[in-house]
């Protein structure tokens, strides 16, 4: 009994603390976390002494499959397909888990294993964006927020199309996709001077 | 200052109704509204006698302004160019309104007016979209759908990217319209079977 009591606390904690981390970012006070949880602060420390073991173990297993990702698509010899199969597969994940969004765009400052294994995150894609735009497969003007845009718009398109997610989301990254080939490239407005998830 | 009281309680139920409506449809109990916006149900039922006068208030605007894209779109020699236009125009608008997605995407059974002025705006784009297609300018495998996932895709650039929403909704807009061109055309998965905005 006590045991569920427990279990429940500490979802709710990561549910509360998953939330107010994407909108309002990692600083935001323990106890407005233990709050929104319905929990009282000393259960909130009991489970999570610091905050950093917490927003780590709210994003800690989406960035790695995030990693994961990546580096099979490096591994990939043609650099044009494992630049899409990465795309298909982070987009994938976000139908599945809508937190993926925040974890992929949020910035934790002072979280410092999170931020290095983003770091590592980043190194790789930009690598594999100079290697599909080597290839001569993807657009020229393509640029890291162009990705951003689509995190936003596929966890948009996932909140908001019920049971039609997966199909919607699967039809969106073609598109993306398709528009970000090199064959395909017309003009495009420039893109924003900096691109930050805000929530 | 009773003046300024009834401006501000008028501004409160319409900010509640568009939420409510937006994510709960427009059949949710006048009670919810009126609780949502922190007024009494006497003063909600004063400033809005019937439910259809407080779902007209809040949308008709929106949905006048979209009809007037369409409709200039329309009359354009170049349908290709129509089509662009009016969904660049009508993605700005999401810029500036962020209840306007809600009010394009959201069905409203019982609201008549509301009712008859969206069949003529899909039917407006229903034409658009056949013209732009007998130009051989728009993807024959384009569905209304995929205006759906845009203009969803672009609520959530809208409302995520802060200061830099404009700038990134332009550039998110032309990446659509450049992957529904029909020389960009490879193959796509198949739009979902209904897609309607749930929230």
């Amino acid at each position: 009994m006590l045991r569920a009591d427990a279990s429940r606390n500490r979802g709710r904690i990561l549910r509360a603390a998953r939330h107010l981390f994407a909108t309002r970012g990692i600083d935001v006070p323990m106890a407005a976390i233990a709050r929104r949880a319905g929990v009282g602060t000393a259960t909130l420390y009991r489970r999570f002494p610091t905050r950093e073991s917490l927003v780590t173990e709210v994003f800690a297993d989406q960035l790695a499959m995030c990693v994961g990702a990546l580096s099979e698509a490096l591994a990939d010899d043609d650099p044009w397909r494992g630049f899409r199969t990465a795309v298909e597969k982070v987009c994938a994940m976000q139908v599945v888990d809508r937190g993926f969004t925040a974890a992929f765009l949020t910035a934790f400052p002072g979280a410092f294993d999170l931020e290095r294994k983003r770091a590592e995150a980043e190194d790789e894609l930009a690598e594999l964006i100079r290697r599909a735009k080597a290839a001569g497969r993807l657009r020229a003007d393509f640029v890291l927020a162009d990705l951003m845009l689509l995190l936003m718009a596929n966890g948009a398109v996932v909140a908001g199309a019920g049971d039609a997610a997966a199909a919607a989301s699967r039809r969106l990254v073609a598109y993306f996709l398709q528009s970000w080939e090199a064959g395909h490239a017309g003009p495009l407005p420039p893109p924003p001077a900096e691109l930050r998830y805000v929530g």
